[in-house]
This record gives structure tokens, C-alpha cells and sequence, in this order.
């Protein structure tokens, strides 16, 4: 492919910054900068400031780890909230889709990624010490790990319930089958034969 | 669907800013800002300085209107471009288009838009005033028309035509036809209707 010629230097950088975003090629990147160009002033300031404020005064709950704008973020601050339970997650778009289920009302750990030596991820890149540390200061009672589904995941899941094998806490970890709304055909084996072997007593409520 | 919940205000600010982009819904502007956060304080400065210095110091070309770093653009200061022949477009991702082709050697006039009743634009939004200018001014031996074999390209260029009847400069279009290395049985009628129309003398190079 011929190196595109770009009119303007200027363009150019605007567009390789653009296009260093995950997912944005060149060719979005330059619909996305050309966009920028006709916008107000005013919009693209307000739009930088967003960014460079973000990543200035950002701050991470020392509890959970979650994104905050307080040193606690508002659910671990949040007294309505149990205490004792904890929801293990691998990053922030699982606590907000968490969150969206309005069916936990605990607090979160969120761990900033999973264990991944492919990636070159390992048990100390991620947050389990602070969650080993959390646990053995008392007053947590059950552990669940919602981790995706995943090789890794589930890695992951073992190397923590190990880690916290020696205290007094319960580790859960989320269900597994069918999902909701899904055709049974067309579900693979593995989920299938899973949701099999972790079939729950039919209630009548 | 619930509104998301963000942890942070500053987080959905960003997000907020970020989607609306063309293109870019909330889920993945938020997988952008958060890919952001993971970078160099340094990258993310870089990044939002570049697009305020475009919109800042950014400069339209006299002559042809194309985005340049200069007043006047570096194509309409190449002393070794043919000066009598103008290629009209639409946008700046059109003249770049056709100087990836390297088949074009004269210069450009970038319209910035196209007749479009249904979006609002006349013709006394687009560039087409200068473009007479330029024809009467003397000079310009030829004026191609490359605009988008569409609805609101065809008025364009039907437009354009009428507006430059009165000068002595000969108005061509841009060849309609079967693109090169599609299969003819796939072709739509209206276009494979149009290159039997339009078809040319075969010649033994």
C-alpha cells in the first residue's frame, strides 16, 4: 500500500495520535481529526481538557482499586452496603456491568487485569496481595470471583482460591451455564454439559 | 437499558466527550478513555496537544481550500504541476485519494462539502463561488469534476457545469464504469449500463 501524503504536518500528527487508540485505523483516525476540524473551538478545548483532567487528578479507591474521584470510592464508602461480602472482578466496565444487574449489593476487589503469562501477566501484576491482605484483616465472610469464563479466568479463580485457602472465608464463584435467552441447540458442550452437572432444585415461588 | 453508572465523574466526562465522535457509542468510548488512563502521562499530553494545535494553528490553502500548514498548499506551489487543469472534490480525503493514485498532475479544488438539499447545503455553502473565480481569472484549461457518482454529487457537478458555461474552459467528468477486478455479473445495471454507453475505443499499447 502507498504511504498516504498528507496535505498538512499538523494533520499528520493529529491523525497518528488518533490512530494510536486500539481499534482506530488511519483511515477512521482521519474521519475522526477532519470531524475534530469542524467542530467549535470551544468543543475540541473542552474535549482535551477531559482527557488531560482525567488522567491528571484520577485516583484509584484504596480499598477496591475501582476508579474514584475520592481516595474511597462511593461504594466502598457507601454504608448501605454489606461489608462482608466481596465480588473479585478483573476491571472497572465489570463492576459498572455488575453494578447495571442491581442483584449485588457488596463490595468489589478489582484485581486491574488477570493472570496471563502469554501476556506476561502474573499473580503479582495483579491485585491479590492487597485482596489476601483485605481478607486477613478480618470482618470479610465470603469471596466471589466473577471472572470471565476463560482459560485464564479460571487460572486465575485457582491461584486465588489457593491464596486465600489458609483464612476463614467462603469462596464462591459465579454460576456457570446457559445463558439467559439463548437456544439450548445452538449452546456449545462444554457450557451445556456444565450447566448440567450444576443444575439447581426447580422452586416454586 | 439502565444508564450506566461511572465510578468517577471525571471518568464520565471523558466518556462523555469521547462519544460524540462519529461513530464511537459509550461502550467503546469507555474502552478507549480507560485504554488511555493505562498510558504515559506523557502520551496523553501528546495526544491532546495535537489536536488543539491542528485546530488551532490549522490553515485552509488560498487557492484550493485543501487543509495546509501554509498559506498556500504545497500542491498549488509545485512549480511542477500543470497549472490549466483543476480537479474539483469534495473533501480533503478526496485529493488524497487521487495523489495516492499518482495519475493526476494538475491541481485541486476542494468544494468541502456537496449540494445536498436534504443536509442543509446550498451552494453558496460549498466552494463553487471561488471556484468560478479561479475559472475567470483565466488559465484553467480544463475543470474535471471527480465527485461521488451519487444523487447529490450528479447536481453538483450539473450545477458546476452551468456555472461555468460562459467561460471558455472545457468541463469533464470523471469516468463511470466497472471497477477494476470486479466481476461483471456483480455489477449493478445502472453502472454496467453506463460503461457499454460510455465504452472506448480499444487499443494495442
Amino acid at each position: 500500500m502507498i504511504q498516504q501524503q498528507y496535505p498538512s504536518e499538523l494533520l499528520e500528527k493529529a491523525v497518528t495520535e488518533f490512530s494510536k487508540l486500539p481499534g482506530i485505523g488511519r483511515k477512521t483516525a482521519l474521519r475522526l481529526v477532519l470531524w475534530m476540524l469542524r467542530q467549535d473551538d470551544q468543543d475540541v478545548e473542552q474535549f482535551a481538557a477531559a482527557i488531560q483532567l482525567l488522567k491528571e487528578e484520577v485516583k484509584y479507591c484504596k480499598i477496591c482499586h475501582n476508579i474514584s474521584d475520592t481516595d474511597i470510592c462511593p461504594i466502598c464508602s457507601d454504608s448501605h452496603r454489606d461489608k462482608t461480602t466481596v465480588c473479585v472482578v478483573e476491571n472497572i466496565q465489570d463492576v459498572m456491568a455488575i453494578e447495571n444487574t442491581q442483584q449485588f449489593h457488596g463490595l468489589y476487589h478489582v484485581l486491574g487485569g488477570i493472570i496471563s503469562p502469554m501476556d506476561g501477566m502474573g499473580p503479582s501484576d495483579i491485585e491479590i496481595d492487597s485482596l489476601v491482605k483485605r481478607v486477613a484483616k478480618g470482618g470479610v465472610k465470603e469471596v466471589i470471583l466473577a471472572l470471565s469464563p476463560t482459560m485464564e479466568g479460571d487460572t486465575t479463580n485457582f491461584y486465588i482460591y489457593r491464596k486465600l485457602s489458609g483464612y476463614d472465608v467462603k469462596v464462591s464463584v459465579i454460576a456457570r451455564g446457559v445463558a439467559v435467552g439463548n437456544e439450548l441447540e445452538y449452546t456449545d458442550e462444554v457450557t451445556l454439559g456444565r450447566s448440567i452437572m450444576n443444575r439447581t432444585i426447580f422452586e416454586d415461588k
